[in-house]
């Protein structure tokens, strides 16, 4: 299948092509990379634009669930749901997260949703220009909610929130009024909480937890795309497929406000530089391993393992020495 | 003071010149810069070598307490103990860690111990630099023992790891077998976990989370660098000096063993590799910043916001523009 042909396919929603599409994405041949380019390049202008939620939870915290009963909720609604997944540590791990489909059966099996396991990648930058790219081609293909689920693993959800217009984490009641071990920094990133597992036994658990996190909220410093009451917490039950519309219902609510306000296109502007730049970043830091770089730096290299220099006066002597320039 | 009478009285152990010269390696100003890579490359052949010790621990641990007790039994061994402190934070939260130096009263005014602040400075690799130059300075001014303490904020412990010869956890005893929010990564990190506190009515909590910890680690991959018997698990008290012998002696052993097998060595010329590379990289990311590329940077910046180009494919125009060469 040629380009043109793959374009006007996902254009017209044909999974298969998406499918297709995405795997060109993910490999790390010369020839697919350019043929992705040239693919990006054309859906560029579709003009469609998807809901991108960016989705993390710690282990144990029913996120599969959550996803399949969220993602069942939005098809109810005559939403189309592309799920795709951001995990850095899938090839350490021997699988992936998404891996097994089966953990979302209902969901895998409705025409309305796509799902996408995570490529095996140890490289997080890799991961993030595949998902991005993939992100783009599932926008191009008229979806109309992309859900992005991280492991949480490192910095992928800061990776993750870099290509999300929400961000929402999803936790699991906590016996206490202890906080339980959420990052630093994912607090600050998050639009929503959701507290799952608001069923049965752990309902009452589940609402003094939601509390506990609003609280905590509470003392973060208000962001200036936020309106007053956001960011939130909430209860949810994945598994009784409760509180879903109303989470769904907050979702549209800071969408629409960052939309209103000019915050939504200002995010996204930010986040297209920001991952112009990264790759820059990585393209140059990339060089330093061919040609003249490599040789000089293998030669200090040797004389720092020695004591023979320090690390710094080496580095100085190599960044003296090199200089980017045009071609 | 000049630079040879600077070098010569930190070899002869005047804190006051330590002080100094930590104070020049801390400076961003570019003659400071010069002046501490001469002294640096001076004192390099000094051949002088301490124990450096990774130290991370969760808030609410007791690590003030624990480092106060700890230099104490040192100083009482006969030791000369620095203490330093990476803390990437510390700019945002308005005060640095080790900043109130009446947090380690006793120690503070032991002619054996030098406790030195973490400079006040947001980017880690800034801070990285600064407190492995400090550890440099520290050996060559005669200290045994160098602990290296971090508050554990992003990539700080791994930070840390990078320039220690061992790396301790300090953790707090739990209520129940539920492991803490330890983050992934750092138990594989560290050589020792002491578990602080056991002491009055912690101690059996004490115990018993010390046990869950030489459950987990027992799970753990085994390195090569260790003996059978390491990554280990122990309980202590920093207020009733209790264990710290022990911790003392476990430290020694680790320390003899890798010695005598060759992977002290190996680590620390690794580390000098590591930094090496981290500073060529930072210093090639800085270039960006300037000439050639910072112009084309900046309009293609505006075209990515601008939707007018993909990121990855202005980002390969800057590649294919630019270049890494020889000056």
């Amino acid at each position: 299948m040629d380009i043109a042909e793959l374009r006007d396919r996902i254009l017209k929603q044909d999974r298969r092509a998406l499918a297709r599409a995405i795997t060109l994405v993910e490999s790390g041949r010369a020839d697919h990379r350019a043929q992705a380019a040239e693919l990006l390049e054309e859906l560029r202008g579709s003009g469609r634009e998807a809901l991108r939620i960016g989705l993390s939870g710690t282990p144990g915290v029913g996120k599969s669930t959550f996803i399949e009963s969220f993602g069942m909720f939005l098809t109810a609604q005559g939403k189309r749901v592309a799920v795709l997944a951001v995990d850095p540590s899938s090839t350490r791990s021997g699988g992936s997260i998404l891996g097994d489909k089966t953990r979302m059966e209902r969901l895998s099996r409705d025409k309305n949703a796509f799902i996408r396991p995570s490529p095996s990648q140890t490289h997080l930058g890799g991961v993030a220009r595949r998902t991005r790219e993939a992100v783009a081609l599932c926008e191009a293909a008229g979806f109309d909610v992309v859900l992005i689920e991280t492991v949480g693993v490192g910095q992928s959800e800061t990776v993750v929130a870099e290509m999300s217009d929400l961000f929402v984490l999803l936790l699991a009641p906590a016996g206490g009024d202890e906080l339980q071990g959420v990052k630093r920094g994912i607090m600050e990133i998050a639009d929503l909480i959701l507290v799952n597992k608001a069923d049965g036994d752990l309902k009452a658990t589940a609402t003094r937890t939601c509390a506990d996190y609003a609280g905590a909220l509470r003392l973060l410093r208000k962001r200036a795309q936020d309106p007053d009451d956001f960011p939130k917490a909430m209860t949810v039950s994945a598994l009784e497929e409760q509180g879903l519309s109303d989470a769904w219902g907050e979702m549209g609510a800071l969408s629409d406000w960052r939309h209103e306000n000019g915050h939504w296109d200002k995010r996204r502007r930010a986040q297209a530089q920001f991952w112009f730049l990264e790759e820059v970043k990585q393209g140059v830091l990339a060089q330093l391993d061919s040609g003249d770089a490599k040789a000089q730096i293998a030669e200090l290299a040797t004389k720092v393992a020695g004591q023979a220099i320090t690390p710094s006066a080496a580095a100085d002597k190599v960044l003296k020495a090199l200089d980017i320039r045009k071609r």
